[in-house]
């Protein structure tokens, strides 16, 4: 099963996402927990490129073009042969930050970021899809409180930014309901554990009575 | 105007680009004579991922959007500048050389491979493409000429990629009749040259009736 992680940073996904591999693996399952680009040396190249801060000429459609690529060798490398041997993969992050991200935020358009990715996907989307969900300035007041830093002008200029990208994964839980699961991000920690464990455990359910 | 020159390898297509600049240089126009990466620092970056041959594991489709990942950077930085002052681009290879070594030689599909170009392009076409045509026993015959080595059992193994590709370019100039002229590169390099300077020159002429 492919499960992927979505929501803002400061939504405490990443930290779900390894309590939740724990449990999975305490009771037995096979979990893989990975993120883009995952290891593969390939993918880490093409990521050293978006992220390289001397590269501001990086235009927003070769950076979609890139995580796409990206998101291709870690399929190929890391993921298909996890999903072959009947492991769970957790993804942190996947196709629908790229849409939220590219197609809402930097305004490339949902569907043309989607077709790019169908490309690199062969049509593959997640079975499901937890969207860690909170407002940008519960996000933000979290991300000030862990790093321990004052939230600065840029912070608060990128609220509109951020609220976009909210919005363009409220959406894509509408437009992909079969997958997707709203989790209440706003919570405590445990709290939202023990939400998408349940989800989780749920769907494994559901998944081997349907086999 | 925006001009590519495609063709297989041994065509002479370079060689010939050289000499149509320095014509078209001494005949008072402006020429910017490029080739992807084109120099530009992020698409030569990508393009060391794809030539790097430790990448034995860089699968077709993460190549095919690496491709499209450093036009798009191309366009940006050096082809879209030139030619909105007015300079004639030529370009050594692009679009279809994708379309016809992605699409049609790795058999990813002409138009999967078109619709992730065209997102990188924003639609935009040539406005002339020259295609040196010629068989790949003929390329094979000059390539082992110029570089004074023998044709070895890989050279012949891959005639049939070759003529695949060929394929592909005849069938690109079916489909886009009003941008694609076919020179033949089996003549000599002055008759090569001769033919493709009256193609442009031609169309340099309609252009500036035209406006």
């Amino acid at each position: 099963m492919f499960i992927t992680f979505e929501g803002p940073e400061g939504s405490g996904k990443t930290s779900v996402a390894k309590k939740i591999a724990e449990l999975l693996k305490k009771n037995g399952y096979q979990v893989v927990l990975t993120r883009e680009p995952g290891g593969t040396p390939i993918a880490e190249q093409i990521r050293d490129i978006i992220l390289d801060k001397k590269n501001t000429a990086l235009d927003a459609r070769a950076e979609a073009l890139l995580y796409a690529a990206s998101r291709r060798q870690h399929l190929i490398e890391k993921v298909w042969p996890a999903l072959k041997e009947n492991k769970i993969v957790i993804c942190d992050r996947f196709l629908d930050s790229s849409l939220a991200y590219q197609g809402v935020g930097r305004e490339l358009g949902v569907n043309e970021v989607l077709n790019i990715n169908l490309f690199a996907t062969e049509n593959t989307y997640p079975n499901l899809t937890l969207l860690f969900d909170l407002t940008p300035e519960q996000g933000l007041a979290r991300i000030e409180k862990n790093k321990k830093r004052e939230v600065n002008r840029l912070d608060l200029e990128n609220i509109t930014f951020h609220t976009k990208v909210r919005n363009a994964f409220l959406e894509l839980s509408k437009k992909y309901f079969a997958r997707y699961v709203i989790i209440d991000a706003s919570k405590t920690f445990d709290e939202v554990v023990l939400a998408t464990y349940e989800v989780i455990l749920n769907r494994l359910k559901t998944e081997n009575e349907r086999n």
